[in-house]
């Protein structure tokens, strides 16, 4: 016997996903701002405004969520008790939105908290799930909306604060996927599936899987300012590229697409740079790196350096980046959620700003 | 093929850890007030003043819980290098005690919520993942602390404000357990290690192993009162005891003991009275069950309808139950730690409080 070794890891920080868990579908519901930016005809539900006609802006969020939820189950074909879980989280105190979408949905609730890394640490711990054979349908998700995030972190709305140019725009959003089981399904080969009957004739479809999770470790480098995010977290993001790289043997260039989220525009050229300078070809980088907080709006919008929130990386995953892979355009993509795991008193208590990224590696087939 | 069933699931809600994670160690950090309960003697360390040295509750609280921590690391033998993942969370916004304190570790990091269910929640995912094959040294715990809790939920302690009988009082404490994967170890048979020499000779320690892990889901029965806990995660608790037997094909007396965590003197009543009224058999309730919360203090202590906070089921469960099931004087356990899913402004919203309740089975052999 030489056991002392999980049977399932590779390297450090790197799970494999042998049984290969398939996306089988998701939802995506943003707000106003999000769906006038460059992704909004990707996204599935847009609010005409971002009360979702509730009372709270608290309630609006957990509302997007239960709806991106109930979306991803309806095309999967799924009812609420066909689900062995949910696994999300967003970043309101005591998980509010999670709590509140889970209490109407009488399936059992893993809540989870990686600030905005929330969507690639459910994907990953739902892949662990589905993939050990603990469940076959798995629901994961996150959320944020802007107006809830700044009254929580920054200035309640009504005080009209002006932003610094270094600050992200919480993204109204939500999303989420239904993880499934392999087993669920009767594929006779791996050709792709005909779904759909559109006005152009059938439709043919990629099998969307997760083949991988990298599990992150905080990095935290110092810095105080929390209107730099993005600075604060792209260390995080780089280290975790680097292990997933180290622990899978791969090359950057091995993935059509890496996608962080949420470093905004600061972050991405400073993650830019740090892997630059950590031996990344910056060729391969620029063709194909790119961060959901640059992504999700246009310059001209006004929210300084991109977006940020759980449901930034959530949203633009689900809505956009899943739906090119299941289209074939893209065939192998890491998103990296990252984290900055700061709470609302640690900056006044004199602390810095811990960073955190989880990777999964997402293939068609 | 007849599958679209998890490999590893039991009816509903139950998973079957089938390679039987190990409980390799543990380690408890608790207050003054809490040294001077009836489990005073069985904790691993008694602080002499709850600030711990330091200069903030928060950060007190997310010394404790490295501290318990770093004992569970030592007992087990292993080094920080040697742990795949760290599961924690705890009560405060951000989960800010346990962030800082993976800050310092290195060690990739999973955060959860589930109010004073977390530490079920983490031996349970934690399990997940040494049986599964995904790492072989999962560290998991929870922690909370009186005065970051007050503070945080209720009022600053300098406001001197006088609690209701039904209040629960948050425990100040952290426990941690080292999870291993029973490839790690080379036994013979399955005989009692000889461990320890004491004064009295050689001691034998039971191997204490996790068996099942329930899965919780979100009870609500309408209760408003912020100062009713008990009242409003006994049905929760109550939810999964039934649902576990009913997974398992399981009595209550199939149990040495039941243990939920926290209800307190309150909730422990109306889970008993609501058990009863499911079929469960008072005899057999009354040999068995008992609450964390109604055992951390002395009804003398003066904390009302007893002990409360993740802090309170991970250190009665890693001080005390882990203790005596390794002494061999309980062979089957059943913990289930309850949450209440409230958030700080949810009650202000006009929303009642979600429960949830996470059990492990947990066994010797």
């Amino acid at each position: 016997m030489t056991l002392n070794k999980a049977d399932k890891k590779l390297g450090k920080q790197t799970l494999v996903f042998s049984n290969k868990p398939i996306i089988a579908s998701g939802g995506s519901v943003v707000g106003v701002k999000e769906g006038q930016g460059p992704l909004g005809n990707w996204f599935d539900m847009i609010l005409e405004e971002d009360t979702f006609g509730e009372k709270t802006w608290e309630k609006s969020e957990s509302k997007m969520l239960k709806e991106a939820i109930n979306m991803a189950m309806t095309r999967g074909g799924k009812k609420q008790s066909d689900i062995d879980a949910i696994l999300t989280g967003d970043l309101l105190n005591q998980l509010m939105s999670s709590a509140f979408m889970a209490r109407d949905m009488q399936i059992p609730f893993i809540g989870l908290y990686g600030a905005c890394s929330t969507m690639a640490e459910s994907l990953l711990m739902g892949s662990v799930l589905i993939d050990g054979g603990y469940g076959s349908n798995i629901i994961t998700g996150a959320s944020s909306h802007y107006c809830t995030a700044e009254r929580q972190f920054r200035m309640p709305l009504e005080h009209g604060n002006q932003r610094p140019p270094s600050a992200q725009w919480t993204a109204t959003a939500a999303g989420a996927i239904l993880l499934e089981s392999n087993k669920n399904q009767f594929f006779e080969d791996e050709k792709p599936l005909i779904v759909d009957n559109s006005k152009n004739g059938p439709v043919t479809e990629k099998k969307v899987v997760i083949t991988h999770g990298t599990l992150g470790k905080i990095i935290d480098t110092g810095l105080k300012d929390v209107n730099q995010m993005g600075a604060a977290m792209a260390p995080a993001f780089v280290d975790t590229v680097l292990n997933h790289l180290e622990d899978t043997g791969r090359k950057i260039s091995d993935y059509d697409m890496v996608l962080s989220g949420d470093l905004g525009h600061i972050g991405k050229q400073i993650a830019i740079d740090l892997l630059a300078d950590a031996g990344i070809p910056i060729k391969d980088l620029i063709n194909c790196y790119d961060d959901c907080g640059a992504m999700i709006y246009e310059k001209e919008q006004d929210t300084h350096a991109g977006g940020s929130g759980c449901g930034c990386s959530a949203s633009v995953f689900t809505g956009y980046i899943y739906k090119r892979m299941k289209k074939g355009e893209l065939h192998r993509v890491l998103l990296i959620s990252t984290g900055a795991l700061l709470s609302t008193i640690s900056p006044g208590q004199g602390e810095s700003i811990p960073g955190i990224a989880h990777a999964v590696c997402i293939e068609t087939c």
